[in-house]
């Protein structure tokens, strides 16, 4: 290699270093830290995060980029090569960081911080109009960044670029209306079937469950997928993560909640898939940008294809439910494997979305699309938002919330400044599906392993198909390379319309 | 304040967010990390600290540093004000900082990452020839390193100073000729009395308790000292220590024994110690050079003030002893002040250093700075460094090690690059039982709110007196402000005679 592509790597593996160092304190600060470190640990990581735009913005690594970029093109090194795969991500950074203007990125923070305070506020008053003049300052800062990035044909796709590279709202417009089409009904349906209301009055998991036995369990679940003890760590906290914060250092978190334990078993698969894609990366793309997840909704396909497509089907359950009922033999003897499939799929429309079911999740995260489109290209202001909620929220889901706390103001991404963020949580569903039909296709020893309960093959197969590239590739381009089709709603809707119309005996 | 000075803490504030990062790094490390995460974060810290070094050493800081300091001159600002401090604290670490070539820099952190792990393996070989190359060449590194930093009568010197501010090895040797010529005879009677082989014999500490019920005596200790829970955390790790992570996060670590409630107490008390002074310190030297210690040794003040002056106290163990019984009652029903007493106050020539009492302790140091000092002066050839250990041993102690492991690789400091390191255990024994006696004299509510367990009296007196100047005065100034004398050994002599020849009725 030559004294530049060294140069070059060698800055890139600082930023990368510090960036790890910004995610140590992020995961420490919702992990270990004491309450009154909070204030002096957003100036450090403001700190950590200036010297990171400092060296990639900086005049030295913008030349080098330019030259090797040269290189590359002139060599015509081959698209998916690690080394053309890292200038051009290379250069998707640094221009997406030259675009945005310091000015507009400290005002930024400061109205974030600013506005999260009030909807904290807002939300324990269940009242919006606290919230309302920081969320118009947002909207107004998130068009301006939206300007500075640049887009063709709405606001909207220059935001969903920085989750998801390449994917625009007609993307989304494609995969929703379809999904909007046939989820809405099938909602409908569930709700006036009369299972739903035997599953919900006879549900196994809703009863009291130690804590310490919660997290052992939790343990054993990452022992069946085959997370790496030595390469990570697991802890409890507030809000469930996961988190780089190096090579062979990678955490997640869960919650436990002692009257339920899928609350915490569906969230050690959940995270348990994003920690699996972290740690199977490969050990050359180590200091590089393309040392983590493709996107956001890669990565959610590999959270969703654990909790869900695994973690809710009848064979996982025929192997877990013995382990753990002998953690819980009080709680969980003569609980037959019938009663707990019907328990983990229970589907019922609810207020909040991080408590959604497999099916009504998908509605939550199109109305949040929606409306999110609409005030970025200003068909929507910001105060009739909570009336557009409700009415958005009984059209899809036929409830309504009592108050704004469990309607408008239940998340915080907003008030942090995701905009754009929502859509990656339901490509990551409708991909997961895509990716275990590619795996049950290609993947010979699928079935029999699966069969024994040997659950790694899952985690084999992933890894060589989907983490072996890093973020070389866009979601597309994935799923082009590893089920030979982009995207594509269709096995998705199969795959919820089967499982959920036989637990349901619905007539389809 | 001009722009001028609020350029140059704004620099210095930045530099103390990436330390505290730093900190962080290292906290976690020993406390938190997956084992495989080491390699990757030696390279982190390494990182973080080049930014620390480029920031200090740049032109802009220095630029500002030699502006301020004609304009603190220039005023008259008083010596012992924020400003003249600040620039004081910031000229030493910026001219400690360019005097050090990178080339020496770099080659001394290679030559310590080889030479550790040689240690680890002649340690549990028990053979010094393995670890001999690189000790020689830590040496010759450090005797350059004493050579661009500058000294005026020995390499020691150089070395000495950074860590313990002004300090000289003829401050030193006054020190330590009259310690040495009064605490050889005093081991020599105490290893001869009957009563030693009685308190060995007689240890209530030395039984089985149980880990839970030792971490939950030890939150008691730290409530006792009035160590703010809100503003830092304690947690287990193999070697102790204590870390400042932000101005409201502080950090120990303690170890357990289950054969051996002393090793979890003392080692609280001491942490406690070294996590008070940094609690203690003020608001307003937040994220400036001067908020941390003075130096070392008045750091190892603190922790020995409240780990021996206090902790081993009768008065201490009077409140403390019903703690202590509440959670291990049976260990302790029936056990009296007297035994325990005694029993913490035991005092045995040992081989090792960490397990060593009061008053053998500092024949330890004594020790390691002779035989450092003869190193770097070329007095003594690293080959011969087993044969001097036995000498030194058999002379100060009565006791020889069997092998090279429980004697010259002992500790881990010199293959970590410190040298000019372990005076400063000694120094803060001394000064801790010079401060003492001042707040004996000049609290006059003192022995009235010990006598009632009320501890919190003397953080409060440590906290006005020491604590709140920080790191603008070095120990000697300290010793002068504080005490009205400079560092004196007579005090020290005196407690350690008189507490030590009535436990073991000595004629002195």
């Amino acid at each position: 290699m030559s004294a530049q592509w060294n140069r070059f790597l060698e800055l890139m593996g600082e930023m990368v270093d510090l960036a790890h160092m910004t995610a140590l304190a992020g995961w420490d600060q919702q992990v270990m830290m004491p309450s009154r470190g909070a204030e002096e640990r957003g100036r450090q990581i403001a700190t950590l995060e200036r010297y990171i735009h400092k060296l990639l913005t900086g005049r030295e690594f913008g030349d080098l980029l330019s030259a090797l970029e040269e290189e590359v093109e002139a060599k015509g090194t081959p698209y998916e090569s690690r080394e053309a795969s890292l200038i051009r991500k290379a250069r998707r950074e640094f221009d997406k960081a030259v675009r945005l203007p310091e000015q507009l990125v400290s005002e930024m923070a400061q109205a974030e911080s600013l506005a999260f305070n009030a909807w904290v506020e807002a939300k324990s008053k269940a009242d919006f109009r606290l919230f309302e003049p920081h969320l118009s300052r947002l909207v107004e800062l998130q068009k301006a960044k939206a300007e500075a990035l640049g887009y063709k044909d709405t606001p909207y796709d220059a935001l969903l670029d920085n989750y998801e590279p390449g994917m625009t709202s007609k993307d989304l417009e494609e995969l929703f209306s379809e999904l909007r089409a046939e989820l809405t009904p099938l909602v409908a349906q569930i709700a006036r079937s009369r299972s739903t209301k035997e599953h919900l009055a006879d549900n196994p998991l809703r009863q009291y469950y130690a804590e310490k036995g919660q997290m052992d369990l939790c343990r054993k679940i990452l022992d069946i997928l085959g997370f790496d003890g030595n390469k990570g760590r697991m802890d409890k906290s507030a809000h469930p993560f996961t988190t780089q914060i190096g090579r062979h250092d990678i955490r997640l978190t869960i919650r436990t909640r002692t009257n339920d334990l899928a609350s915490a078993v569906f969230c050690t698969l959940h995270e348990g898939g994003h920690a699996l894609y972290e740690q199977g990366l490969p050990d050359t793309f180590k200091r590089t940008f393309l040392g983590q997840g493709a996107s956001l909704g890669v990565h959610e396909s590999q959270s969703r294809l654990w909790e869900n497509v695994i973690g809710r089907s009848r064979l996982f359950w025929q192997h877990f439910l013995p382990v753990a009922r002998e953690i819980f033999p009080s709680q969980l003897a003569g609980v037959g494997i019938d009663r707990i499939y019907k328990a983990v799929n229970l589907v019922e429309p609810s207020l909040v979305r991080v408590d959604a079911d497999e099916v009504t999740y998908n509605l939550h995260i199109i109305m949040r699309y929606e409306i999110e489109r609409a005030l970025l290209e200003g068909e929507l202001a910001v105060a009739d938002l909570p009336a557009v909620w409700w009415e958005k929220m009984e059209k899809y889901l036929g409830i309504k919330p009592a108050n704004d706390a469990e309607g408008v103001l239940q998340d915080v991404h907003w008030a942090q400044g995701y905009f754009g963020y929502f859509p990656t949580y339901t490509l990551g569903s409708v991909f997961s599906v895509q990716l275990w039909q590619a795996a049950c296709r290609k993947e010979a020893d699928l079935a029999v392993r699966l069969e024994k309960g040997d659950f790694s093959v899952v985690r084999e197969w992933l890894n060589k198909e989907v983490h072996a590239w890093g973020a070389s590739l866009t979601m597309q381009e994935l799923a082009l390379k590893v089920t030979g089709k982009k995207l594509t709603i269709k096995p998705y809707i199969k795959y919820l319309k089967n499982k959920y119309s036989k637990l349901y005996d619905l007539a389809l």
